[in-house]
């Protein structure tokens, strides 16, 4: 499995990874299951082995995306207590994360409102669980002075770190562990402080897909 | 005209708002023109005496959108030299407008690969324009020992601008005035520096929709 989740075996990652590379290219309503059978080389009988439905597909991706991010930052952040160092795990796993899959976060964005029902609400459940962790890191690292909004300074972090599939360029741009160091430093210390001890430079380790290859 | 920009009539700008809601709620290749005269009242025959095609509402939009918040910041810019103060100009004009018209936001982030040829080239070129602007202002403001890269460090801010289309509530988050505040503050200085003079607070202008209503 690729992450080592339960529940998704490697045939299923493999379509996952697919329909995902399909829904950013031409939009989730705009993309058949044909499509899908197409890029993977999957018979339509054999897909429906896996999924039931083009949206349990969508939402196997978001759940499974949602999911990774979510345990493996839960697993990097126990026993740390340092709010800094909490911090900064949460930017690199997440630009970790994403950097590898691009293409999920660009699904994640644009098809985050063509679910619905029960797929809906366990991916919203997901979703706020992140974002009340996040919430809670930065509630930590705040001195009572700052005056800014706790929402406003959760969906700026989040809105920083998502933009990435709109503009990074793996190998043209920085590195992945220079691009969640200056993210974390922009954050913590803002354009204007020079880089300090406080946020000194963390190695971040490559790491594949969550999709195996 | 809706902002005071020459080659687009109130009836036009009529259209542009409302095919922004359909291309919003459907998505751009979802959305048919019929969907557009049904949201405007206006027939078929009527939209096709102001624009040739779908993809020409689309450039529409985008090239208004775009066009208006750059002659907007330039005029805002003009005559300040202070770079500080020109971040802080940037920043609430851009909040300022995509506030107004967050569903043009959405339409802009989602359908940005859906024009082609000279449409897209001319939007892109003035993308280019206001990115670059943007790079030139951070680039006077940055101290020579930060460190982090400018392309990431406009990114970075743009992602945190433009991402308010999938979380900001007119009425129910904080006014428009401090949210600019709270993002132009926390990239100045970041979360862990308590609020300083450097950045007082300046008032922002409740602006309306750039569409007429």
């Amino acid at each position: 499995m690729g992450a080592g989740r339960p529940g998704y075996d490697e045939k299923l990652l493999e379509i996952l990874r697919a329909a995902a590379a399909v829904f950013a290219e031409k939009g989730y309503h705009r993309a058949s299951i044909r499509d899908i059978s197409r890029a993977t080389g999957i018979s339509l009988s054999g897909l429906y082995y896996y999924v039931r439905s083009k949206e349990e597909l969508l939402f196997l991706i978001q759940d499974h995306c949602f999911g990774t991010v979510l345990d493996n930052v839960e697993r990097l952040l126990a026993g740390e207590t340092d709010p800094v160092r909490r911090f900064r795990l949460f930017v690199e796993n997440h630009v970790r994360f994403f950097v590898n899959n691009m293409r999920e976060m660009k699904v994640l964005s644009h098809e985050a409102d063509s679910l619905t029902g029960e797929y809906r609400r366990r991916v919203q459940a997901k979703k706020k669980r992140y974002t009340d962790l996040c919430m809670s890191i930065l509630e930590e690292l705040r001195p009572p002075d700052t005056g800014i909004d706790l929402r406003v300074a959760t969906f700026a972090l989040f809105g920083m770190l998502n933009w990435i599939y709109n503009w990074y360029r793996p190998g043209r741009d920085v590195p992945v562990a220079e691009l969640a160091d200056g993210f974390s430093r922009l954050f913590l210390q803002g354009c204007l402080s020079p880089a300090s001890g406080v946020a000194e430079a963390m190695p971040v380790e490559p790491a594949p897909s969550i999709w195996r290859r």
